[in-house]
């Protein structure tokens, strides 16, 4: 034993403190389980890739011009631009988007007490989980869901409830044939359910959902005393005369809805990471606490800019001006370009009634699937990756917006975004057509 | 009992739900006990009343012009300035973090894993407590402390564990001699001991922690198995020649030390939110798990613009041209200018080593607080609140940097802030000495 010229006590001591440090996990439980993210992961494939990219949902051209001018004036305009601005939100924006949203509510809306900006939808939406989930609360998501819903329920202690929308009949042609069942739904509800999260115009289905369809959900959140967390961050991006109604709108629910909006979406600005969450002060002052503690401040210059766009939409709602109109009927022309495209290849698509996405079934094609390193993974996961790296073309497999227990049932879609160029439209259909014909 | 027309059962039904909705608590348990902020607080006084504002800690002045014009190239640069970005950070910034600090640090930091972009060092510091901290976690701050160390811990769910640095003699002129105990430090670590946060130069006081006493710091760690939180947001702003050390760069802190900067307090623009995590990365991992499930993106054009400003830095650093040797060139005259005032007025000012801040003892100047809404605060927050309404002079209380059990021995400081332009400071300085001949 003393072979090797070190004592036992320092072998000893070595190895203690060895196993006290392989022992002491490093992070938290909080965070355990929520560490995949399907956008880390084919983001960074779509970009080693270089590839066509119908995937993350953002505009590939420019916000319109007068919301640029705004915040390039904000960045130019003096000391205070620079600086911390108020913290829950900068003056000039909570005033505009409480004149504003009043209107369109039907509720007087409070600038300084039923508002709160934060960076982005994404982290109004992390803040009112956080203010209002407990250990074992339970949370109702319909599906398929923006899939940060489920991480940010578990990150906050709660339990993701799951409840279907469901194609009617054999073949749903458009996002309104995507339906609730209303006994499925009730089921949901007990007394340990916190709260709702609804989003509509819906991501990646592109339901827009009608006053009936909320209606019912309003009753069972009245009924079971449940706060409604509305995201409506596609809000004027609706189709056909599709029309959106805020849920916060109906009889008795502005006092238990957050509604959930954003800057980013509403003004082809999503790098810019304003977002809002609007509701009753009493619900409002706990996302605060939350916002206080994690982030603070947002961005002085560009909430400014959106300011400046929110007023001038304000001047011009309604008329052909507005970039409210103006946007969906970009879109409406570009979600016609890819649905022909997609329908000519054999990949059936759901056409959405709002939003910036579609989803196409993938079962009646044939691909021969054959990487190793996907094998394993979900059919619509090998599917994409395939058509990255074979065919230079990026899209989300749809089970990803789906809970465990029923994303077995949803492998046959693939989500394509088309808030993009008509010249990236364009290219995603030429690689279509060569792939279809090579067929 | 038949006398108003409602049956027995109606009654029955509408107090049950009564109660059970009023006993049904709508927020979170985690919020509970960090609703208050004293920014929130003392900022609205400060605006309500008009004043001269050496309170929050934001410049008011503008950063440097060759940052502004990268910001406003950014918001023009076209289409992909305007949407999201890498969500761990903009690969243009990481890349010159890591250069940059590689050669501060003396290890070689990897652009990727080793950093994560924040909305503002704040979110960076709560990103880091979400990712580290667990139930019943203990977490030592050394008072005084930026206030919002504490509510972090308390959110997830850890212990915060005091540790003052006390005053040497009977009268500290300057920051350093403002000292730790060395055993009442080493008595503060234990098993449940997850991780220590310290602050250099240190938020209000001015300390700038010398390599002796950060060694202290690093062999408790290592021995104890601990994660080093270092906060370095003022990392740039030392005078008379004090020299920042930085923690990570002792032997075997690397590994265990998270190191938080930001592009606000270097750039002096506060507002833009732009901050950072740099670290190991199977730490950095788990503050990206956080960052992923509650911002996801940091605002693009800022993030480009900041890593412009470190290109530049980077070829100019030690030279004059450097704005990271102008800017505490520039606010050393400010620090001189105020200490000056201050002392002329018989409010005996502590010199800071580093940062935006001066502390003064207002033990000696005798003022009588007669507002009755203010009766049971803390002395010091009494007198913040008579200067500013009274004088129109805006500064923050002491204590508020301290833990309930100690803040009752410091309630005889306030803070002061100095990173703003002279006219300013003169401002201050006339209702000073206006007060003075006054009295």
């Amino acid at each position: 034993w003393k072979l090797f010229d070190v004592s036992w006590s320092t072998i000893h001591c070595k190895l203690i403190s060895y196993i006290l440090i392989m022992s002491r996990q490093l992070h938290a439980r909080r965070i355990e389980g929520v560490d995949k993210n399907i956008w880390v992961e084919f983001t960074q494939l779509a970009a080693d890739y270089q590839v066509v990219n119908l995937g993350q949902g953002f505009p590939d051209f420019s916000p319109p011009s007068y919301i640029q001018e705004a915040f390039c004036k904000a960045v130019n305009g003096g000391c205070s631009m620079h600086q911390y601005t108020r913290a829950f939100g900068h003056p000039p924006l909570v005033t505009i988007l409480a004149k504003f949203f009043s209107k369109v509510v039907g509720h007087d809306i409070d600038a300084f007490e039923d508002i709160l900006v934060t960076v982005g939808a994404y982290q109004a939406l992390f803040c009112t989980f956080q203010a209002l989930v407990n250990e074992g609360d339970e949370v109702i998501i319909i599906e398929p869901f923006f899939d940060c819903y489920q991480p940010m329920v578990k990150m906050a202690g709660g339990k993701a409830v799951y409840v279907p929308l469901r194609p009617v009949r054999g073949k749903a042609l458009t996002s309104a044939d995507w339906v609730l069942s209303s006994e499925e739904l009730a089921s949901k509800f007990n007394s340990r359910t916190k709260a709702i999260v609804i989003n509509t115009p819906n991501n990646p289905l592109g339901k827009v959902y009608k006053r009936e369809e909320l209606q019912l959900i309003a009753d069972l959140c009245i009924k079971h005393d449940v706060v409604c967390i509305s995201d409506e961050v596609y809000e004027w991006l609706t189709y056909d005369g599709a029309k959106h109604v805020k849920i916060a709108s109906l009889p008795g629910m502005w006092e238990r809805t957050v509604t959930i909006g954003s800057g980013g979406k509403t003004f082809s600005a999503t790098g810019w990471k304003v977002g809002w969450a609007i509701g009753a002060g009493h619900i409002l002052k706990h996302l605060k606490t939350v916002h206080q503690n994690s982030v603070y401040h947002c961005a002085t210059a560009a909430q400014e800019a959106v300011a400046v766009g929110f007023q001038r939409e304000y001047e011009h709602f309604g008329t052909p001006e507005s970039y409210f109109l103006q946007l969906p009927e970009r879109l409406q022309h570009k979600r016609e370009k890819l649905a022909a495209c997609l329908e000519s290849v054999g990949l059936q698509p759901v056409l959405p009634e709002g939003g910036y996405f579609m989803i196409a079934d993938i079962s009646s094609v044939k691909v021969d699937l054959n990487d190793p390193s996907t094998q394993g993974e979900p059919y619509d996961y090998r599917f994409v990756k395939w058509l990255i790296k074979e065919k230079g073309l990026a899209t989300i497999p749809v089970s990803a917006f789906y809970s465990p227990e029923h994303s077995k049932d949803f492998e046959n879609y693939i989500r394509f975004c088309f808030v993009k160029e008509d010249s990236t439209l364009s290219s995603a259909e030429a690689i279509l057509r060569n792939w279809s014909n090579g067929k």
